[in-house]
């Protein structure tokens, strides 16, 4: 068609396929919306934290506006970790440190977060990509490397050091990862610093998980109470088992994630009751609950460090203001169930030896169901 | 620049142009992936079934293919709802049709699923278009209509009818809505066609939620067991409060979403115990759980048709194979707290009756803890 036209023709032609190519750049650039500097709670349809201002009226957080100040790192960005960090960037956190080596496959799509177009990048490349799109507010850093080796230990170490807002510490490590070496690498790194974490895993047949909050020297840590398998003498290697195609779903996956982040937004932002250890049996709708003393006996010399350093720590006890917040804003319909208030106020915490022990003889550990688990 | 080209370099550069641009649109349009046929076990990773099928592997499910035949109406394309969407979507669901009249503001942003860039199209439309991307192999149908106007409630009741893959009524309608109008819509069409739903909720300050498993004439209906602000004279319309602007979090409304598609699950593919309610205190994640029997005063007409339709009717008994396969493939870290199950094996089921006792007189429905939920 261009051979026909004259040279004026073939000139506005090029401005119009130029015009076409530029709008389909800009439309492709244009980030979806523009930053903002400062929380609002103005209910308008354009207010993206209107919803989450919302929770200071209900009396559920008293200062919503700390999220901006607070820097989260987050290890494995697979179907646990980019959930929660979905759910953290929407939430508006100041800065977000990622690791993950891996990257994004088909055989991922059976999980939340990755779409099918971005199998072959990086896990942290495509999730920044997203994640910047979703919320812009947010400061992303990512790393594609195993934090395992010696090399890259240290520079993890060091962003966990002084990775945060203002070149401080980071104030809380998210454990999203599969397997055995990350899991000792990150409690290591906590150990060593002193740094309060929190660990997330999901059963290879996909219908369990748990997430656990690890205070060093204060809770146990990942060797106070080692998986069944070491402590029967086992490889630990094989706790991840190759060649095995683990079985994984969506929805226990989302479930991990939000439990965690919920137990992340409850320690940042000062409301509810922290959870220690949460379980979750999706084949029965069970969620078993305790919390973990550190083993006096533990093999990791910067855990009894810690603990020396935390000696005489006692669990805080749980304000009073959260009965009073229930009361007055219930659920939906008005049912709800009572728990059972009689121990709420002291923390029972079980001595990981007494876990450990009936891993170790039994198999699964079965301490009294039912103990409470508030900060 | 193109002023200054002779004939040729401008046909070129029209060539370039018009080569690029073809390039822009196809990349736009090309399908992230192709359709699949059959589901496949192969352990690769461009299989999006892979981690899937793995739970027959791991003997937890039987027959997951038969996912490919379900069809799940979904009314209400919300915080929760759309999470819940993209679950089935990624899970392989044979059909999804949705219903919302809504269209996506950036304050919706707070939540998962939808993106910046799709603030002003409606729900339905933005919804489609993602998982459409996500997985083309599901049937994906879609209307963007309020679902209480009388000429749209019959449409909306036909597609329940006659809306499953090869025009058989649907499996499962799952009620996703935010107001009492929409509930009760859905409740009536239910009870209508004898059609078990599902419903889920949040709580207007974002801590709280629950699901709701519902077998017209066997459980509560929603009119069963009237909200305590009905039972105590009130207006249902302030139910939803208008101009309160409800707190929300991606947590707690992706953790419902979590619960309500691995009860859909369990429930299509027929594997753990399907439960009939479950609730969530985030403050205190507390997770309590009981059965309702409908209520023979029942005010709905078509409810107690249903109630006289399966009188006798007594809840299924837990299969006992579940024990076996928990036994079998426990916690990742072998930790696991075992339940009580001296009474498991029976489902215990409350009169709705005494459950709106408890609502009327104290506000709080208070039956003893921890009753089983086992179908």
């Amino acid at each position: 068609m261009a051979d026909k036209m004259s040279r004026e023709q073939l000139l506005e032609h090029v401005k119009m396929l130029e015009a076409k190519l530029a709008n389909a750049g800009v439309e492709k650039k244009k980030p979806a919306r523009q930053k903002i500097d400062k929380l609002s709670a103005k209910v308008t349809d354009e207010n993206p934290y209107s919803r989450l201002m919302a929770l200071k009226r209900m009396g559920i957080v008293e200062n919503y506006e700390k999220i901006r100040e607070v820097t989260i790192m987050l290890v494995g960005v697979g179907g646990v970790g980019s959930v929660a960090a979905e759910m953290l960037t929407r939430c508006g956190v100041g800065k977000l440190i990622m690791f993950d080596y891996d990257k994004v496959e088909l055989a991922n799509m059976n999980r939340l977060f990755f779409r099918p177009n971005q199998a072959g990048m990086t896990k942290v490349a495509a999730a920044s990509e997203t994640l910047a799109d979703i919320n812009p507010d947010v400061v992303f850093e990512s790393y594609s490397y195993d934090i395992t080796t010696v090399k890259n230990f240290e520079h993890f170490q060091g962003r966990m050091a002084k990775g945060g807002l203002n070149g401080k510490p980071v104030d809380l490590v998210l454990c999203c990862v599969d397997n055995y070496e990350a899991r000792m690498a990150i409690n290591q790194a906590c150990n060593e610093l002193d740094q309060v974490w929190m660990e997330s895993g999901v059963s290879e047949n996909a219908v369990s998980g748990h997430i656990q909050f690890c205070l060093p020297g204060r809770t146990a840590c990942f060797e106070c109470s080692p998986p069944l398998i070491v402590s029967l003498g086992g490889d630990e290697k094989t706790l991840k088992r190759e060649g095995v195609c683990a079985a994984s779903l969506p929805t226990t996956m989302g479930l991990v994630s939000a439990l965690l982040v919920q137990n992340v937004l409850k320690y940042v932002l000062n409301f509810g009751s922290v959870s220690y250890y949460l379980g979750y049996n999706a084949l029965k709708d069970f969620f078993p609950t305790w919390p973990m003393r550190p083993n006096p006996n533990c093999t990791n010399a910067a855990c009894k460090k810690c603990q020396a350093k935390h000696k005489g720590w006692e669990p805080p006890v749980r304000e009073k203001k959260d009965d009073a917040v229930e009361t007055e804003y219930d659920n939906e319909w008005g049912l709800e169930v009572e728990g059972e208030e009689a121990n709420d106020d002291a923390l029972q915490v079980y001595p990981a030896a007494v876990l450990s022990l009936f891993v170790s003889s039994h198999g699964v550990a079965n301490p009294k169901r039912g103990i409470v688990n508030y900060l």
